[in-house]
C-alpha cells in the first residue's frame, strides 16, 4: 500500500524556478500572491488530499456509489469528507469573490486540483462539476439566479452538475431532445431524460443544482436551438430555504469500469410531476454558453490525467524500491536487488515520471496564460494569451489523458503479476484513468477542435506564434553543454516536425479536410510531445544553471536534468515519425469501404 | 451486443495466398493436410467458438470463479462447455498421437487457439495450461509417467497446471523454496506454497495434474537446483482409477482486474498431510525443462493477444457501423451518419485491424517455422527455422500482447462513453487483455530474452538472417506500382532502422549491457512493427496481383491493400524514431539516483 505524497517540490520548481509566479505577480490584484502564500495553500491542500481524500480512494472504488429507489448513497466516509472539504473552504478556492469565493488564480487552483485528482479522482469530480455550474450561472445568469444559487454553490453547501448527454446524443449536442416549456411566469417545465450525469444524485449535500440543455418550443433544429436551464433537485421556499422536491429523479446509475465512487446518473425530468427550471441567459444560446465553460472543464480533465499519472507513478516507484527480485544485469554477483535496479523497470518509471513533469509544467504554463488572458492590463497580451490558451486546451485535455491511461497501464506493468490483483491498487488507477480520454469530449473531438477552430480558423497564427516561442527556448539552450546536447538536438528536430505538420494542416484543411482529420489525433500527440519537451528543456536549462552555481538542492536538479534527457531520447524521437504520419500518412482509412471493416 | 465471428477469410488468406500450406505440405506426414481439410477444422472450430464459448464470456466475467472452503466453482455453463470441448476432441488437437492426440500442425492449432481466445480467453487458458503439462511429461517424463497421465490429459478428462511462482519468486525462479523430499519409493513429499496458479483448482474435471517446481534436499542454490514434479490433486488407485485426495489444497483465489472466469489459485502443498509427487526427468534440471515448454507457452500467450485484439476490433467495428451520431466532416448537409464515417473513428479501426492482420500473418509464419523446425528432413532447414522461431518467440509474446492492450483500449475509445459502461462489453476485453503482457514473462523479460539469448548469443546471426529475408520481400514489391509505393518506401526505411538497432545490440551487449537493456523493449517493439510490416507488405503484393488478374474476391483484396497502406503510414513510420531511442537514447534512466525516483 503506497500513500500519496503531493509532489510539492516539483510544484514549487514550476512556480518559482520556471518563474511563473513572477509573471503572475505582474497582474493587478495578484501582486501579493507571493511564493510563501502559495506554498501555504499548497501545503494545506496536500495535507487535506493526503489525510482525508486519499484514504477514501479504495473504499470508494470497492463499495462504490449505490442506488436505491431513486436515492444514491456514496461510500462510507465520503459525506463526512465532503463536509470538511466545503467547510475548509476548498470548494470556494477559485470561485468569484463576489459570492464568497477566494478568487485564487488558475495557476494555483490547477495545482490544488491536481492533488484532489491524485488523491481521489472520483471525489474530485464533484467539486469540478460544481465549478462548471458556478461558471455558467456567473457568466450568463441573471442577477436573481446568481443571488439565489451562487453563494451556496460557492460554499459547497450544494453541488452542481452539467446535463448534456442523452441516449441518442453523446458527443453530438445537435441531437438533444429534452424539452423546456415556458410557463409564462419566467419558469419552464422540463421533459426528458439525461444520461451520464456525474454526481447527478448523491447524499453529500441536501440539494443539487442541475444545469440542463434543452429545447424551447419552436427552437431551430441543431445546435442553434439549445437553451440552458437551472433545474434544482429541491425547489426553494420564499425565504430561500429548501422547499418542495422538484421532479428530477435518478432512474439508475451506471456500472462502470472505474471511478466507482462517483455516481453516474440517469436523470428523468418531468416524468411524475413538474420539473421546474430557470433559463440561463437567452433562449437558443445554450451551446455558446457551454463552449465558454467547456474550455475550463476540458482543462480540468487534463489535470485529472496529471493527478492520476502522478499517483500511478508514485505507487509504481514505491513498489519498485521495495520489491526484491532477480539479480542485476551487467553486475557481478548473485545478490537479489530491488526491481528498481532493472534497466527496463527504470525505463518504465522514467517514461511515467518524465511525462508527468512535462505535463505539470505545461498545464501550469496554460493556467498562467489563463490568468494573464483574464487579468493583464495590456490588450495585446490578453489576446495573445487567450489564443495560446485556446490552442492548448485540446492538447492539455487530449494529451494528458491519453498519457494518463498509458502511464497507469505502465504502473500495472511495473508491479508484474501483483499489478493485476485488485488489492494492489495499481489496477484501479488504470480503470479510473480510462474515462478521462472520453468524457468532456473524446480525444478525437479534441483533435478536431485543434485542427479546425484552433489552427485552420486563424490560418495557424496561434500555432506559429507558439512554434516561435519553442524555437526561442530551443536556442536558449547553450550549445556547448554536453548534458543538454541531446535535448537541444532532439527538440530542434521535433519543432521542425511540428512546424511541418501545422503547415500541412493550414494548407490542406480546406481542400482535404478528411485527410487532415485522419491525422488530427497524431497531430494532437505531436503537439503534446513537443510542447512537453519545451517545458522539460526549459527545466533542464534552469537545473543546469542551479547545479553550476551550487545553489543547493543538487539531487533535485540532477534528477530534473536526467528526466529531461530521458524524455528527449524516448519521446522527442517520436516527433518526426508522427509528422510523417500526419503529412504523408495517406488516405487508406478513408478509401476503405465501410462494409469491409 | 456483438457476436464473435471467426475471421475465416483472413485465416484462409494467410494459409493459402501467403502460401503457408504449400510449405507445410512439403513436410513428411503433412502431405495430406490440404486446404480443404484445414478449412474443415477451422470451420468446426469457428462453430464451437462462436456457439459455445463466446456466449459464456460475459457470464464468466460477471459471475467469475468462486472459492468456497477449498473448492472452486466455475461460472454457470462452464463445466458443460468444457465437457463438450473435450468430447469433441478439441483438447487433443495438437497433442501427440501416441497418447490419443491428433497431432495437428502448429500452423493449424495456432489459428484454432486464436478462436478460443477471441471467444473466451478465460476459458482458453485451461486447455492451454493442460497442453503445457502434457508437453512437460511427454518430453521428459518416464514411460510410466506418460502411460499414467498422458491419455487422460490429452483427452481432456483431466486438466494440467504449471506451478512456478511463489510469493517471493515471481519472475525470478532462482528464489523458489518449495521442497521435495524423496521417500525412497520413487515418490517425493512436497512442502510449500505456490501462487498465481491458473486453473489451480476448479470443477471442470475430477482431477488436476499439477506440474510443480521444487528443490530436493542438497540441491544447488539458484536456478540449477530446481526439479520438476507431477503432483496430482487426486491420487490414483492400483487400477488407475481415482483414489485418495492428495494434500494439495486451494487456499484462496485472487480478485483480479480481468479473466474473472479463470480461477487464479494459491495452492498449499503438504500442509495437512502428504503431498505426493513424482519426479519428471532428472533432479535439478527442472528449469531446463521449463524453458523447453516456455517457448510454446509464450507463443500461446501471443496468440491470446491476437484473439483478444480481433474480438475488440470486431466489437468496435460493429458499434461504429450501427451508432449514428454527428454529421460528416467535409461533406455538405446535416444528415446524421454512423460514426464509422468519422475519419478518426476510421483511423482507430484501421489501427486495430492492421495490427491484428499483421500479427496473425506473423504468428502463422512462426507457427509454420515451428512445424518445419520439428519435421523438415533437411538439417540445415530445421536449424534455421528453429533459430527463427526462437528469435521471434519474445516478439510474438511481447508485441502481440502489448498491441492487444492498446487495441482493446482503442476498442473502448471507439465506443465513447458507452465503452466505459461494463454492460457494453468493450471494457472486459481491456481488463482481460491487461494480463497478457505480464504472465509467462513480462514484456521486459521477453525483451531481455530477445537481446541476450536471441541476438547477442549468436552475434545477431538469426536476426541478420531475418533482416535479409525482409530485404528480399521489400525488393519483391514492384517499384512502379503507386499503390505499393508508400509501403515499399516505409518498409525500406524501417528495415534499415531495425538493422541499425540490431547492430547496436550486437556491438554493445558485452561492454554496455545496461544501456542496451534500456533499449530492449523499444527494440522488441521495433521488431514487431517491422516484421508485421513485412507480412503486410507480402499481403499487399499478393492482393495487388489478385486484383490485377481479376481473380475474384476483389473487395477483400482491396481491403487488404488499404490495410497494408495504413500500417505503412501509421506504424512503419515509427521505426526510425524507435531505432534512435535504442541507439542514442542515452543512459539517463541508469544514472538517475534510486532515491530520486
Amino acid at each position: 500500500m503506497s500513500d500519496y505524497l503531493a509532489p510539492l517540490r516539483d510544484m514549487q520548481f514550476v512556480l518559482r524556478e520556471l518563474q511563473l509566479i513572477d509573471s503572475l505577480n505582474q497582474l493587478p490584484g495578484q501582486e501579493d500572491m507571493s511564493g510563501e502564500l502559495i506554498d501555504a495553500i499548497l501545503n494545506e491542500a496536500a495535507r487535506f488530499a493526503q489525510g482525508v481524500l486519499a484514504p477514501l480512494n479504495v473504499s470508494g472504488d470497492r463499495q462504490g456509489a449505490r442506488w436505491n429507489d431513486g436515492t444514491v448513497h456514496t461510500a462510507d466516509g465520503w459525506r463526512d469528507a465532503y463536509g470538511k472539504f466545503a467547510s475548509n473552504g476548498w470548494n470556494a478556492l477559485s470561485c468569484p469573490p463576489d459570492f464568497g469565493g477566494q478568487g485564487a488564480p488558475r495557476l494555483v487552483s490547477a495545482l490544488v486540483e491536481e492533488m484532489w485528482n491524485a488523491a481521489n479522482v472520483a471525489f474530485g469530480l464533484c467539486p469540478m462539476l460544481t465549478r462548471g455550474a458556478i461558471e455558467a450561472i456567473e457568466l450568463r445568469g441573471s442577477d436573481e439566479l446568481k443571488r439565489t444559487w451562487l453563494p451556496r454553490l460557492v460554499s459547497g453547501e450544494w453541488t452542481g452538475t452539467m446535463n448534456l448527454t442523452e441516449p441518442q446524443a453523446g458527443s453530438d449536442l445537435a441531437a438533444v431532445r429534452t424539452r423546456a416549456e415556458p410557463q409564462g411566469d419566467g419558469t419552464y417545465k422540463l421533459f426528458g431524460q439525461k444520461i451520464f450525469i456525474t454526481y447527478g444524485e448523491h447524499d453529500l449535500t441536501d440539494n443539487i443544482v442541475h444545469l440542463v440543455l434543452a429545447r424551447v418550443p419552436g427552437a431551430p433544429e441543431g445546435v442553434k436551438g439549445i437553451s440552458l436551464f437551472v433545474v434544482p433537485k429541491v425547489l426553494l421556499d420564499a425565504d430561500g430555504g429548501l422547499g418542495e422536491r422538484n421532479d428530477v429523479h435518478c432512474v439508475s446509475i451506471e456500472h462502470k469500469l472505474g471511478i466507482h465512487g462517483s455516481p453516474t446518473a440517469v436523470l428523468a425530468f418531468g416524468d411524475q410531476g413538474v420539473a421546474r427550471g430557470w433559463l440561463v441567459g437567452e433562449e437558443n444560446r445554450g451551446l455558446e454558453y457551454m463552449f465558454i465553460m467547456m474550455n475550463a472543464a476540458r482543462f480540468s480533465v487534463g489535470i485529472e490525467g496529471i493527478g492520476l499519472a502522478e499517483r500511478a507513478y508514485q505507487r509504481a516507484a514505491a513498489y519498485a524500491r521495495q520489491r526484491n527480485q532477480g539479480t542485476e544485469i551487467g553486475v557481478q554477483g548473485r545478490e537479489k536487488v530491488a526491481i528498481i535496479r532493472h534497466p527496463d523497470v527504470r525505463r518504465m518509471l522514467m517514461s511515467m515520471r518524465s511525462r508527468v513533469e512535462a505535463m505539470r509544467a505545461l498545464a501550469c504554463e496554460v493556467a498562467l496564460a489563463t490568468d494573464l488572458a483574464h487579468g493583464h492590463p495590456n490588450d495585446t497580451v490578453r489576446r495573445e494569451q487567450q489564443a495560446f490558451v485556446e490552442l492548448m486546451i485540446p492538447v492539455i485535455k487530449g494529451w494528458c489523458t491519453e498519457n494518463a491511461v498509458d502511464i497507469a497501464s505502465l504502473g500495472v506493468q511495473v508491479h508484474g503479476g501483483m499489478g493485476f490483483i485488485e488489492e494492489t491498487g495499481a489496477a484501479q488507477h488504470l480503470r479510473d484513468a480510462r474515462i478521462t480520454s472520453i468524457y468532456e469530449g473524446t480525444t478525437g473531438i479534441q483533435a478536431l477542435d485543434l485542427i479546425g477552430r484552433k489552427i485552420a480558423r486563424d490560418k495557424g497564427a496561434a500555432a506559429f506564434a507558439l512554434i516561435a516561442r519553442l524555437r526561442e527556448a530551443q536556442l536558449a539552450l547553450p550549445d556547448d553543454d554536453p548534458q543538454l546536447a541531446s535535448i537541444r538536438h532532439r527538440l530542434f528536430l521535433a519543432i521542425n516536425a511540428l512546424d511541418d505538420a501545422v503547415n500541412h494542416v493550414v494548407r490542406h484543411y480546406d481542400d482535404q479536410v478528411r485527410q487532415v482529420a485522419l491525422g488530427s489525433v497524431p497531430l494532437l500527440e505531436l503537439f503534446g510531445i513537443v510542447t512537453g519537451g519545451w517545458q522539460l528543456a526549459r527545466s533542464a536549462r534552469i537545473a543546469r544553471g542551479c547545479l553550476a552555481s551550487n545553489s543547493g538542492d543538487a539531487a533535485f536538479y540532477r534528477a530534473k536534468l536526467r528526466t529531461a534527457q530521458f524524455y528527449a531520447g524516448h519521446f522527442l524521437t517520436r516527433a518526426p515519425g508522427l509528422a510523417q504520419t500526419i503529412v504523408e500518412g495517406g488516405d487508406a482509412a478513408l478509401t476503405m469501404e465501410d462494409f469491409a471493416f
